[in-house]
This record gives C-alpha cells, structure tokens and sequence, in this order.
C-alpha cells in the first residue's frame, strides 16, 4: 500500500485545509495510508479517530514560513517540509506533498532525494486550462531561471513522459515555447534545443503563447523565467477581463439582471481556471514523486494533489523518464 | 505642415482599408498631408478628388507579401515600402505608416533611415489594455529575440520618453519583465539589466507578467523573444475566455437569454481590448517616426496609426532619446 508524506503545517492557512484535504482523500480512496508531518496535538484534534489507523503523525513543530530564504531551510532539520522530504529519501514513505515554501520544497526535494540519472535540472510543471475538454502541460514554471537547450531537452522528455504515465495521455504531443511556429523562430537557446527535441516522437515543433490556451499540444516546453510570465500573464489578462465586465456590469440594470441569469455560465468558467482542480504542480526528474501543491490551497486542491502524488508514485514515471533521456540523448 | 509617408499597398486586405483610415485621418485633421505609394490608378478611384490636394500619389505596383522573407525586401527598391521609408530618409516625409510586412519595414526603418545616437537596436512597442482607465506601453514586441542587458536599458529609455513625449504621460513609471517583484529576481540578463536601468528616475524595479494587465507601471521592458509570448499569451487567455463563455452558454436558454441581455457589455468589453483603438505599433529608435501596423488593420486602425505618426513627429522625441541615452548611459 502507497504511503504519502504530508507536510501538513507549511500552507498559508495552517493544518486545517491540509487535514481536511487529507480526509477527503482517504475516504476516497481506500488504497493509501498517509504520515502527516506537524505539531501532534493540533494534527490528532483534526482527524477523526476512525482515520486514526491509516495516519501516521510525527510530530515537529518547526515550520518554513513563506518569508524564510530556501537556503535556510536546508539547515532546519526539524521543520515539517525537511522532515516529509526525509521519509521519502529514506523510503518511509513513496511520494510528499507540500504546500508550503515552494522554494524549499524544491531544493530539500532535490539534495535531499535526489536527481534522476540523465536531469541536470528538475523542473515544475502544471496544467493550463484550454477551451477543449484538456489541459496543456507547462514546464518549466519557476524552478529554472536560465536555462540551456539540453535542460530544455530534458523538460521535453520529462513533461512527455508525464503526460503518458501519469495524464494518461496516448502519444503526447510536445511544443517548444517560441515566437512564431516556423522552425526558424527562436531565440539562440531554443534554436539549438529543437535541434535535440527533434529527436524525440511527437515533437510538434515550435509553439506560440497562444497555443497552450488552444490546446494545440499536450506538452509545451519553455525556461522558468518564461514559465513564470506566461503563468502571472495569463492570471493578469483572466483577472482583468473579469475586472472589465464587473465595471461595465455596474453601468446598466439591465446588464446585472444580464449577469444574474448568466452566474451558472460564469460558475462553471470558474471551475474550468480552478488551480484547486488541478491539485499541485509535480516537481519532476527527482527520484520520487514530490507534488508542490499551492500556499492558499483549499481541501479540493490537496485532495487533488495527494492523488496526483498517488498517480505519480503507481506509475512507471521515473523509470521512463531515465531510459529515455539514455535513449534520445546524443 | 506635417507629411506622412504611407505604403497604401502592403496591408493584407490591398489599399481599400488603408485609404478609408487615410480619408478619415484627413478629415479629422485638416494639419498634415500625406504621400501614398501604391497604384496609382487604384489610389486615384479611392480617394475623393476634393482630398487630392492634401494627398500625393507616388506610382510603384511591386508589393511586398507576407510570405517574402525581410532580406529580399531590402533589395527590391520599388516596392511601396522601401520608396514610403525612403521618403522620410530623403526628407520628403516626416514619419511612415506601413500595414505591410513588418519585418521588412524594420530592416528598411532601421538600414534606410538609420538609428539615433546611442540606440543599439530599435524596439517595436506596443500598448496593452488594463482594468484601469490606461494603458501598459511594453516593449520590446519581436523586433530583438537575443537581447543584452545595455539593449533592454535602452528600451526602458525609449519606452518612458516614448510615454511621456507621445502618449503625454507625466513622469511615466518602468517596470522591468521578471518572475517575480523582489531585486533579487530575475535571469542572468535581466538582473544586470536591472543595475542599468536603476540609473534612469522613475524605475519601478521588476514587474511580473500580470502587472502589465493591472496598470501597476507605465512602461514593461523585456526582450523581443518574451515580449511575443506576452502578446500572444494573452491574445490566447482573452480568446479562450471568449469560447469558453460560449460553449457554456449554448448549454442553457436562461444563459442565452443572459447573454442577449449583456451584449452591450461584450460590446465594451471589445472596445477595450480592441487593437484598432491603438492604430499600429511605433519602431523606436530609429531616426524618423515609425509606426507599424498590423497586417489586417481596419481604417479605424490605420487612422490612428497615422494620428501616432503625427503625434511622434510633432514631439521631440527623438531628441529626447539620444539626450537620455547620453546622460544614463555610464
């Protein structure tokens, strides 16, 4: 049975959500068992008794906060992300989940557990909404600020991987992040990736903006610095729209009795930008599954997230990625 | 009197649109006169005798395409763009408006007409809609994929004279593209970018992607490769948003009728974010004002492409860039 490390203490609003995410999922899905990582008392006053025998709870009550620098997390042997990283490298436990400092998530993830033989990099990936009933696959979106063709290789082949194994994909589709579709698009750095990306299946060549929103491709592939924009860009144009039409809306009665019949349209939009629907964002090409589930997680998205380190640690994913980065690197 | 240069074929719906925006432009502004390079036989049907002192007709029928790569441009010296950027080298014209080839009208601005002291390279720069009542003027959209931290310091030169001597904004606030707001952010290029840029007053810092859409800045800087994805990104986000809403309204009547009732606002909502409402994009840095259009602009588009011409060249623009360059640079 698959055991789960939670760092249970390291959200933005503290044990609550996290716990309640951990109870949803265990009534779900009765085929895991869970070590929450956190202070004993508060931990044991939020989980029923009756889930008491598939919860492990060790107890430390040093936490991460968001203003501490990722450095200084790798010295705090006690906090609550150091110690649920451990149980994974000491095979406690098969995959973690945190919600806290994304930035020492990452680097405990990968000095502590280490790098898959063949990544020079990991990378963050996560799922961006389209039109089409699909996702796109983004990565890098924050883990690496300057990168080179051969980790955008790597990107490739890991983001690819992911969607097979663990999306359940049939034959991803893979697009280079780049300033126009033709080949020869691209700035020095992603002209020399697509030349090793070409030798990888399903490589659609180079992508726009545009198309991870189009659904164009499964997998698109870009540095972190890149990530990061498109993300906080597509957030900023989503948060201005609905900021429009909220303005124009306070303009006419007739518009708001508009809004009020079209609230279920604009219900279900929301559910379709839902990050919480997604869960977290998996750290990929370290040796286990380690999902960075948002700071201001709700329940629903580490409920998601603790199944996508479920899907992720029952999959072939780490093996794969190894052989093929031996098979199509040069 | 002000002269404006105008390639009256290059747009991708032939000269039609092009002369209507023309038309318009005229008689919005009785203080400018205007060129137009094309057919003259075509130009001559368009445009209403009574505005044919106002408008002289230089006759050349080589157009470049869309699909014409930019170096062949620079050797086919009939075309309607190489003579409408040559008028405003030989002095014949104060500024060019071209809805044709934007590559070609770049390495023709920037080889024919030449840079001003001090620009490495010239920028196209562009205006974003916000949820605020203004714009976020970014920079650089395509022009310059591989920059180095001296090109993006220059663009933050060009972009806040631009805001203030154009778009007569007072004091304008730059922000630099980066993955998140603290100093400490940034890629290789950038954080030395950021050291430059720190001499010029009014320098926000770093910027992330969703404070273009916010308003939070006058001016965004980034490289021309990121600049793209920006643009296209949201492009995308905006466009999806759009199907999204749509499919779910065909899901209910109550919905449809919702909608009926908010069209106005849709309607709003597409002034906003309505490219025509900006005209074209300017070329910055080069010699003479510049303003490039896109290829399926509507005369709406093109007559305020040629009101941003006149507004260009009736600042002191130019002037004002090579003096900041000279006092920032170190």
């Amino acid at each position: 049975m698959l055991k789960i490390a939670i760092d249970a203490m390291g959200g933005d609003f503290g044990p609550q959500p996290i716990i309640d995410g951990l109870i949803a999922a265990l009534k779900l899905n009765n085929n895991f068992t869970a070590i929450a990582v956190g202070d004993k008392t508060q931990l044991e006053n939020l989980i029923p008794s009756y889930l008491l025998n598939r919860v492990e709870i060790i107890h430390t009550d040093d936490v991460i906060s968001m203003s501490d620098s990722a450095t200084d997390a790798l010295k705090r042997k006690e906090s609550t992300i150091y110690k649920a990283i451990d149980l994974v490298k000491t095979g406690e436990a098969d995959a973690v989940v945190s919600a806290g400092h994304s930035g020492a998530s990452m680097s405990l993830a990968t000095l502590r557990i280490g790098r898959i033989k063949g990544v020079t990099r990991p990378a963050i990936a996560t799922l961006m909404p389209t039109s089409e009933n699909q996702n796109t696959l983004v990565l890098d979106v924050g883990a690496n600020v300057d990168c080179d063709a051969k980790n955008l290789f790597e990107f490739a082949v890991m983001g690819q991987v992911y969607a097979r194994d663990v999306l359940q994909i049939d034959e991803p589709l893979v697009g280079l992040l780049s300033n126009g579709e033709e080949e020869s698009k691209g700035n020095e750095v992603t002209k020399e990736a697509f030349k090793l990306i070409s030798k990888i299946p399903n490589f659609a060549g180079n992508v726009e903006g545009s198309d991870v929103f189009k659904g164009s491709v499964d997998v698109v592939v870009c540095d972190g610095f890149i990530g990061n924009i498109l993300l906080k860009t597509a957030e900023g144009v989503a948060d201005t729209i609905g900021k429009i039409i909220k303005k124009n809306l306070k303009r006419s009665l007739i518009s708001i009795a508009g809004a009020v019949l079209m609230r279920k349209v604009f219900k279900n939009l929301k559910v379709r930008v839902d990050y919480a629907e997604y869960g977290g964002a998996p750290l990929l090409g370290v040796k286990a599954p380690v999902i960075i589930a948002h700071g201001k997680s709700n329940p629903k998205a580490i409920q998601n997230a603790i199944f996508q380190a479920i899907n992720s640690a029952s999959s072939n994913l780490n093996n794969d990625i190894e052989e093929r980065l031996k098979r199509f690197s040069s």
